[in-house]
């Protein structure tokens, strides 16, 4: 019987210049892949570079956190943009990122949509099909990470590229196996320990319990993680511990991350 | 005997959204190696990816044009950067434009700082050793074009990179060697006859008359030219066609620029 | 009989750094109201100081030409903002603008949202509600100048706020006294001397021939014009000359430009 | 005998976006002026619009935390602008804050240089020129608060201005009055008792012991504070209780800041 393996990832690299953001040496020693963003919406050279190369000396994948370019709304508002320019603008930002990756020893593994493009991928053909265009014109054997179902992932299928689906470890999810808007009471989970059990149940059997507590089916292949709060990241650790605990193997999805 | 070459270079992509600047068109039937903008003081990604798309569609080899961050300032400040930000800064340029120089088909030949950045280099040892760091990190085969004589140039011998020196067509030089301040009068020269006879003079002759009348020696392996204006294309044209029938062999310096 | 009397209003300041754009000096001697950019989709401090001082040479209102925090899209892009930083952003850039106004001798005398803002708050009401909770709060004898029948408008007639409606010297309207959508074949009208006959109509008689040709009422105090070509200018100056004709007087609506 | 009486002064309102920074509301409980950004180094509109209404419901004056324009940097990178563009750009953001501080129902009372600028108008005669000239064009009854013996405040004294000299609680100072550079070893202190008994002597006294022990006579009308840490904050209470209790009497020195 194989060993059950799980990939970790979480938002790093998000501090602009003056401003610190999140607790990127805390999550280093918890996630097996760092979503670093790559200075339009978080991120400046500076910030990059030392999250790359944290990265790799704790051997924790790189994928590229694309999000609008938009500093001030910290890429958490959508904006209409034409899709030639997004598919643009995300390429830039792929290519960045990797630049200062292949500097600090490793490169860019994956790429996962930021924010209000995460959000927006999940149903907006048109920009799905533009960040898809990016990535596939940049080097179409990287996986896209995103949600179960989105029309990002569906759209990377179609045009041949890897994806990832990603749980949500500290979401609700309803009986249908889609995410409890945070505008309903009891989306977000606030108990380590119960964060926990939920990911390793996730992982090991493939299931969550719904907020109605039903069972339902939750195939992943990453667990998403946040880190910009003292308490986000003892989460983060309950869940790494509980995981090792139960005998899973933490391990990047992405091909080559452990080279 | 061996026919003489030279290499023409110019700035390009340094439209920004709605803004546009210079006639990239006009200056890629011209010039040889195009010196393109990345995005933090001009250029923004699509402007960048069509600039490389065109470059390679005339078989223009493809430079990185850094520079300081401000776009309002157009890279034209000195802006007193640590040396670490620094490096960090213009690799995260020479990545960004080389992920879109790739997917256009070819990739960074050569990389020259602009404005303020240029300026300073000349003379500023930190940001000298800091733009050349930034190079070597990247690609240590990167030809740094810039001023002969400069600190960038000196720095970036003694670490072993490639150089290439470049004359200006329609500067005054001083019988030293140096460009005529652009504060005295007859700094810039206006005549496309008279700039592009003495740019043939220089390629076949290695000189120039001096402000003075004096001829001095100036061993430049390319010439800067500049796009900005309805004027600056016809007098890089006229360059152009002067060199061609002189016999000269106009040819981009940076190497696999060809393929 | 009272002699008919119509505002011209154009935008101006929308210049960046070394970017120009549009032919402010020729502008403003076409027209009475100067829209002038605030620093957050173009017009940058010494741009929008030097639009302000050519304005109250010329005698031209000066109105705040608000706009979403997007340089790079022009303020062309919907940005889905939270109501209360859109409104925190108006406030800023009128506040900015008034004080530059104040300096050259003039000051802040109408609000116009540019671009996709304007758009937007055609139909969006918290959008709509969030720009005239901004005009309301830094002077409520401020008027908003913008589409007759948009949301914004009636908006602010609700708020007790005054109102301008405009009409757009070069656009086809519908039978219903609507826009012709830009996707349609005829929306955009290029001949300067049939615009210049429906402006004086509007003017004189306020009708209009719809794009079916059936005369259309409308009632519109200030007519929209571009600057940013140079047929563009020559239009403006054709439509200020058979005004100017047709015995109209140009004056800008808004209380206090004439001081 | 009258009640020595001394102002506070703190920077403030300097996140951006969804980066936070200092703690605003606890300093707002200590200073009797805020320095508060006004979007061009930190302080987004929204940002600055809470920071502005915090200061009026704590009776705390309203100052313009004037920098260059440089988000990345913020503010701490010496720029090379034109006196032109640089006067300008103090305009813009005394206007913008300006606005946002009459809509809380303040105003800004004065106008502090904050980082590189602050250090470059000490000596730059230019710059300094060019801030002066700013708040002269905006309201020449407006007091620039800096260092004693700056050239800033020579430039604002021979402009007619009104000039605020500052003392630093936690710096050391050399025997000639003059702040010991944060090169050297002791120039900054860090134990609140030692600070809020130097501050006490100060104002109580015009004096301050040097680093070699000399008492040395310093005039200051304000002292600055530091806010962006933990430390800081509780070492700001330590100086606000030791005045209290010396019977120093805390009030903002701007005319106005208290109405």
């Amino acid at each position: 019987m194989s060993q059950p393996t799980i990939d970790l990832n979480s938002d790093l690299g998000e501090s602009y210049g003056r401003w610190r953001l999140g607790d990127d040496a805390a999550l280093l020693s918890v996630v097996t892949s760092a979503n670093i963003a790559c200075g339009f919406h978080a991120g400046d050279p500076t910030t990059i570079r030392s999250a790359c190369r944290e990265a790799v000396r704790n051997g924790v994948a790189i994928g590229a956190q694309v999000g609008y370019p938009d500093l001030l709304g910290f890429g958490r508002r959508f904006i209409d943009m034409e899709p030639g320019e997004l598919t643009d603008a995300v390429l830039y930002q792929i290519a960045a990122l990797d630049g200062l990756a292949r500097v600090a020893g490793s490169r860019v593994t994956y790429v996962k949509p930021h924010g209000a493009l995460y959000n927006t991928v999940v149903h907006h053909e048109e920009q799905a099909a533009a960040v898809v265009q990016a990535v596939r014109e940049y080097d179409a054997s990287l996986p896209l990470l995103g949600l179960p179902g989105s029309v990002l992932l569906k759209s990377a299928t179609e045009a041949g590229l890897p994806t990832v689906g990603e749980a949500f470890a500290d979401r609700a999810y309803t009986r249908e196996g889609t995410l409890v808007s945070r505008r309903e009471a009891g989306a977000v989970l606030h108990d380590p320990d119960e964060v926990a059990r939920r990911v390793v149940r996730m992982v090991t059997d493939g299931e969550v319990l719904a907020i109605d507590g039903t069972p339902v089916r939750l195939a992943a292949e990453s667990v998403c993680l946040h880190g910009d709060s003292e308490g986000a990241v003892a989460m983060a650790r309950a869940v790494r511990d509980a995981l090792t605990a139960a005998g899973v193997r933490l391990r990047a999805f992405a091909p080559g991350a452990d080279h």
